[in-house]
């Protein structure tokens, strides 16, 4: 049964380096139970990122492949009833395995059907949630804190990824600047670490939160703390989406440039472009 | 429950441009129940145009959603037992809510299974049907037209497309020239609209039927009336496809440029390239 | 029943070509049943080479279409239950019409459930088996060959794909270098054909090897043999891979030259580049 893991100091560059720097070593295997519109682009992710992607989504094999891969994604876009049966049976594998899991949970504040199964599925401790604003305040929402409206507003989002923490050890709101909560040290202060950089044309893009959600679980899968993986995966993330904004300047073309660029993404681009702002503790 | 739409008159390019206008401007909420091959592109391409895609299709939020999205998709591609019963409850709601909706009655006539699932939606008043030609033949065959073979004779999809107006405000059958039908003024007057344009490419990728389907129901969500939306949705789709031919004269790379296109595609763009021949009364 | 086909001769150059030239001609129709990852590429991947997909894989429709397309591709990448039923039924339609269909078993060897269903899916006789070489090799191990481990080396994936030859008519082994086996001559004499070329970057796009699968379902329609088949398949796509490699160098960027490349490929390319190993006897 997974524990609360603290991050030893509030992520930096220098965490995001040495986090990438073991990815690409490491290759790490990543079950994905994602949606229908995501599949194709949360596989070719992870391949740009060094990753490797398993699309193992059905009922019969979801719990033993979990004890295989080296982390899970748990995305709820378009959840089937056979789907959903295996994202327990993978949560739950993942957790008794003592692997990291991500839980994306799209929209499960705003319909209530899924929003059950997310809340069910926080049984089984992810090591890491991630969604926008209006996600992650929905689920908190959900599991009784005050976030319940559906509103965006950063602020909120921090809040309710505070709460969130009672169930994960890292939670993150995407953004126009991303919202990252995390605990560090031995008595586990709640710290949060914005993220700003990125392209006005992510959003543009279908399933580019998705992929983040997928990266995440592979920097999870190679990293001290699922913090430090979070803050790593939106760094690496946002620096890829500025490198193909400086060649696409068009949703399509920039689907396109921001696959070369999450395989381009060095540690030179991460020294030169993250936008890491100094660690607040909440 | 749905009544029958007419335009006030037929679609011209100055309607087409005000079409245009109010997509950009109130980024309608698409709800889309579509087949597994078009999902991601069908998001991006409503992405690209500035509408708001939503894959809710399952029987437990199709109808809910229904009530909350701006316009629904229903493509009959690859439909599954559990995503024939959420289109049922899908097209009901929408039909409730007075909401307009697509039907993309994909192989309808040349497979009797979905042939069947098709007529039993057609009783929730779709607002637009739009397939290729031997798609609204087909479909027309089963509902008791003459076209019962699944010839793709542009004349036989005029007269096809115009039965089915019992069932629809506008109806379009896609081809070389694009077919488009709905009824104009008080007296319902049957009108066709020619739409040419577009690129030989389109049909060399797969899924663009579907995203103009799903560009059909964008614009049915903001547009006066049906027969307007459609014709609008085949003129920016014939545009963008036109200025995606400028740049690229491959599949792979066509279809990248098509949704840049299709983002592209502005007043100007409209003004300069579209092709609606002058409407002549049925 | 479909019995075994041995091809006229060890496929050559000049058979490729003129397989190539049937493809074109003819336009294929191939039906699909595929992963939720790959539908879309695959769509598009026999768009590109100009044969016509349909990707019809509910338990409804699936049989009735095998009897109506020129060839089927089954590809275990993410089985739902509908779809494993619906495999089985289109595969005995296609054996019982003597159409040919390609088993593509991923992951086979390694996970137990799919691995049942692709013994069982054996009994119906696919023209082509396609995997990569630990799927092959693991495919033959459960049907009682040597290779029950899931080492990829192409020896052992020589002699497993050999040891299927039992249950197709020619199977192969995708790697850097392709292993393509099938029989020859009246006595059926058993002969390897190595293809080389391809490209690094096509294991760093998702669905290629499942393009690939599709593509020889595409030739299988339109070959005199499924060997024949097999290795025009693995030669226009390892030329397509290198044109694609020559203008880009990521994945993101590759995967859409690579479309452009099968479109692409015509007599002079294939003369050109294809890198068709001496044969082999076994």
């Amino acid at each position: 049964m997974a524990i609360r893991r603290s991050a030893r100091r509030a992520p930096a560059l220098g965490d995001v380096i040495e986090a990438h720097a073991r990815l690409r070593a490491r290759r790490p295997l990543v079950q994905c139970l994602t949606n229908v519109v995501s599949a194709n682009f949360v596989a070719n992710a992870l391949l740009a990122v060094g990753a490797s992607p398993a699309m193992v989504d059905n009922p019969q094999e979801a719990a033993g492949f979990a004890g295989f891969a080296d982390a899970v994604l748990i995305n709820l876009g378009t959840p089937t009833e056979a789907q959903v049966a295996s994202m327990r049976l993978a949560a739950e594998a993942a957790d008794g395995a003592d692997k990291p899991w991500v839980l994306d949970p799209v929209a499960a504040g705003a319909l209530p059907w899924r929003g059950g199964i997310a809340v069910k599925l926080l049984s089984y401790y992810p090591a890491i949630i991630r969604g926008n604003a209006s996600e992650i305040i929905g689920l908190a929402g959900l599991e009784g804190g005050r976030g319940v409206d559906s509103s965006a507003d950063p602020a909120d989002a921090v809040t309710a990824a505070a709460e969130l923490l009672e169930h994960a050890s890292a939670v993150s709101a995407s953004g126009a600047v991303d919202h990252v909560v995390g605990r560090v040290g031995d008595a586990g202060e709640i710290v949060l670490v914005r993220v700003g950089g990125g392209s006005g044309l992510l959003p543009r893009v279908t399933a580019t939160g998705c992929a983040l959600g997928a990266l995440s679980a592979a920097y999870a899968a190679v990293s001290h703390d699922p913090f430090t993986a979070l803050v790593a995966a939106h760094v690496h993330f946002a620096v890829a989406a500025e490198i193909a904004a400086d060649s696409a300047d068009r949703p399509g073309s920039f689907a396109t440039a921001f696959l070369d660029a999450l395989d381009a993404v060095d540690e030179a681009a991460l020294a030169a472009r993250a936008r890491i702002e100094a660690p607040e503790t909440l």
